[in-house]
């Protein structure tokens, strides 16, 4: 097979076999298929697409690349949730010591923070002493002992995926529905879960701005994961706001444990109860929606998730400390506002550009490599629909060095819109695929 | 600039700017841009296509990427001659020495063969002592001294052009009009021309199979020449079948040899004639093509062209003494012929097939690096229209290796159909564009 006769079958439009595929996913992983046939054929892949069958057989060629986890040894049925990304996205720290509280262990891989969006893995680092490179058998031990362990992606799963997202990121060649969701699903099936409850974010801050762009994608993961063996189901929420009210990964632990001790802003509640309930319905300890609500409901109230979370905490090495003395956790003291300029009804603020000013503080990163400062970030007091005075703080900047300050400023005063009617309340559930 | 927003730019179908271009073509002259951000741009280049616009100045940035030679200080008009490639497409060694004979300087920088079509370069290198590789300085002095220099591309004459088509030859972004039309023009137009005759094959052994994209390809092309200076026609000419009935390196300067002395097969003289005669049109020695046919054909009947030709070859270190005594080029006595299967007219024989077949002797290369064996080739002895009766040999195969005539045969006797009704003339001269 000649790599280049490969590439010339998709750039004219045809399907490429499971051969074929195969071919390309192997070369990419041993390193023998040049890097510019790699990236020719992914943009040819993303400009004439792939079926649901081509997609499918990628990601499994992904999954084969490195080795697919055997936890039938762990009992119960096990459950991850994934979210594509988001500002102040920060559920998976209460859903997984709430699903794990209710009885379903949650094997959790997840990413980094990447452009304007957060990672799982940089918030729970923030928590001093939070190991998340667990080797495989480390995970299975925290999984058996708390019901739940958060890890990073290891080199052994889907090598291949690693390899293509590098070059994805660098060849314009990452917006593609089929390539998105080969990369998402190769891992979580790699991982070894029985199902998985993914949350698909759209509007401005998402990386699918519209809801047919997130249903479509949605759609193309379910179908993946259910016919790899996965039960999947995915849930549509709204992304063009920032979550909560704290982006920045100390922050928001600090808020995920308000949500965990019964507080917390509406929207995190209920996006996080939503997605627990899902979780507990696949995990068959709830028999429907509305049972496995109450239940999350329940561990919320009785201080079981806040419990199953410092447990969680102590068995990856971190200081569960945190949980009753956030001032153990990164913080810097210096604040700036960005203030209402006029009076009125706040209408917008803009996921993306808190995001970016979040990242331009050292909350992300630019590049791969660069190092992140747990401590800063942004504080959201007037969400979308409160009204404000003409001066009040509506964000709050927590920030450590002056340079970086003028420039997340700049952004962050562009992401707030005032008007004069109180704007109709967002959908927060967009939809669900399943 | 980054080239990843220029690759997402044009990938989303937008028009990329000049600096943008320069930005891409410099980096891969340089070698500072990643082949793998290369290789995408290519394939969403292909894709999207360019604008007349940004074709012109891709060309323009791949012209600059090296120098543009100055040929003021050498008298008259210089016209260069230029085909798309085909099979048995001799012309070059005929008209350059009647155009020279005529009064128009002919600097002309030719390829090698690739794929199944023939490249001028290898049949000049047939001629013993033949030397392609002139400098410019020694080419110039060719050029003062013959009226003709026949050169291949020095590595002054754009850099860009030979980085970037090494690398679409792997990653499948070949056929695309306007890197094709690039890749032509920027060489033509380093070289310092005045006037250019393009001669753009058409048909089943052509790059372009259809009448329609052969058109766009020379509009694209009389477009960019014209823009930069260099007064540009083409000709679309018919490559169905061979052109002239040899195939194949030494074979095919016997018979430009036999076109000289006012011999040779019909459809090579007329299409020798006809880019002459533009030739000398365009080198204002003639008024028109009438005229400019006349003074063609009359050098042919004098001898001036044959004589030229000597001159030409003597100038560049070559045996002359192969145009009276052809049997000093190289030759093999071992012949196979592929016979008539049936009594009929012959309705077509195929151009891509036959120069596969030849290449398969050993006449052309399956890679740039291959050598090329001089003397074997094809002999088309019945062209169509002719009629044969069955065991007739239609072709005769000239092959050195025993091992490579048998896949020559294999597709030799596909090339050939025969049928029961004498097919009608096709047209030669399909159409121009000027």
């Amino acid at each position: 097979m000649r790599a280049v006769d490969v590439i010339m079958k998709k750039r004219d439009g045809g399907a490429l076999s499971r051969e074929e595929i195969g071919f390309f996913v192997d070369g990419v992983t041993a390193g023998t298929l040049p890097e510019y046939q790699a990236s020719a054929l992914l943009m040819a892949i993303l400009l004439r697409g792939m079926s649901a069958e081509e997609t499918a057989w990628l990601t499994d060629a992904m999954v084969h690349s490195g080795v697919r986890v055997d936890l039938a040894d762990v009992p119960g049925v096990k459950v991850d949730k994934h979210s594509t990304g988001g500002v102040g996205d920060k559920t998976s720290l209460i859903l997984a010591p709430l699903a794990a509280a209710c009885g379903v262990p949650v094997p959790m891989m997840s990413g980094r923070g990447l452009g304007h969006t957060g990672g799982t893995l940089d918030k729970l680092e923030a928590i001093p002493g939070f190991r998340v490179n667990l080797s495989l058998d480390e995970m299975k031990a925290a999984l058996r002992r708390t019901g739940c362990a958060m890890i990073g992606q290891t080199a052994q799963i889907a090598p291949a995926d690693k390899k293509l997202y590098a070059l994805r990121d660098v060849t314009g060649t990452v917006e593609s529905i089929p390539l998105i969701s080969a990369s998402i699903m190769s891992k979580k099936i790699a991982e070894g879960i029985d199902a998985l409850v993914l949350d698909v974010k759209t509007g401005s801050g998402a990386f699918m701005k519209t809801e047919a762009d997130s249903r479509k994608l949605a759609e193309s993961l379910v179908s993946i994961g259910n016919a790899s063996g996965v039960k999947t189901e995915a849930v549509i929420t709204a992304m063009d706001a920032p979550l909560g009210r704290a982006v920045g990964n100390a922050l928001e632990v600090v808020e995920c444990i308000d949500v965990l001790k019964g507080g917390g802003p509406a929207d995190l509640v209920d996006v996080s109860i939503e997605l627990t309930a899902r979780m507990l319905v696949l995990g068959r300890v709830a028999d429907d929606l509305a049972d496995a609500e109450e239940q999350a409901r329940d561990a919320i109230a009785s201080g079981a998730g806040l419990d199953r979370f410092r447990k969680i905490i102590e068995a990856q090495g971190g200081d569960s400390r945190v949980v009753d003395d956030p001032a153990r956790l990164p913080h810097v003291a210096d604040r700036r506002v960005v203030t209402a300029t006029r009076g009125g009804y706040v209408t917008r603020v803009d996921a993306e550009l808190v995001g970016r000013a979040s990242v331009a503080l050292g909350a992300g990163r630019d590049r791969v490599e660069d190092p992140v400062d747990f401590a800063v970030g942004i504080t959201i007091n007037a969400k979308p629909g409160d009204e404000v005075r003409a001066g009040d703080a509506v964000l709050e900047l927590h920030y450590r060095d002056r340079a970086r300050l003028e420039a997340a400023v700049a952004l962050a005063a562009r992401a707030v819109t005032i008007g004069d009617e109180r704007p109709a309340a967002a959908r927060l559930i967009v939809g669900e695929v399943r």
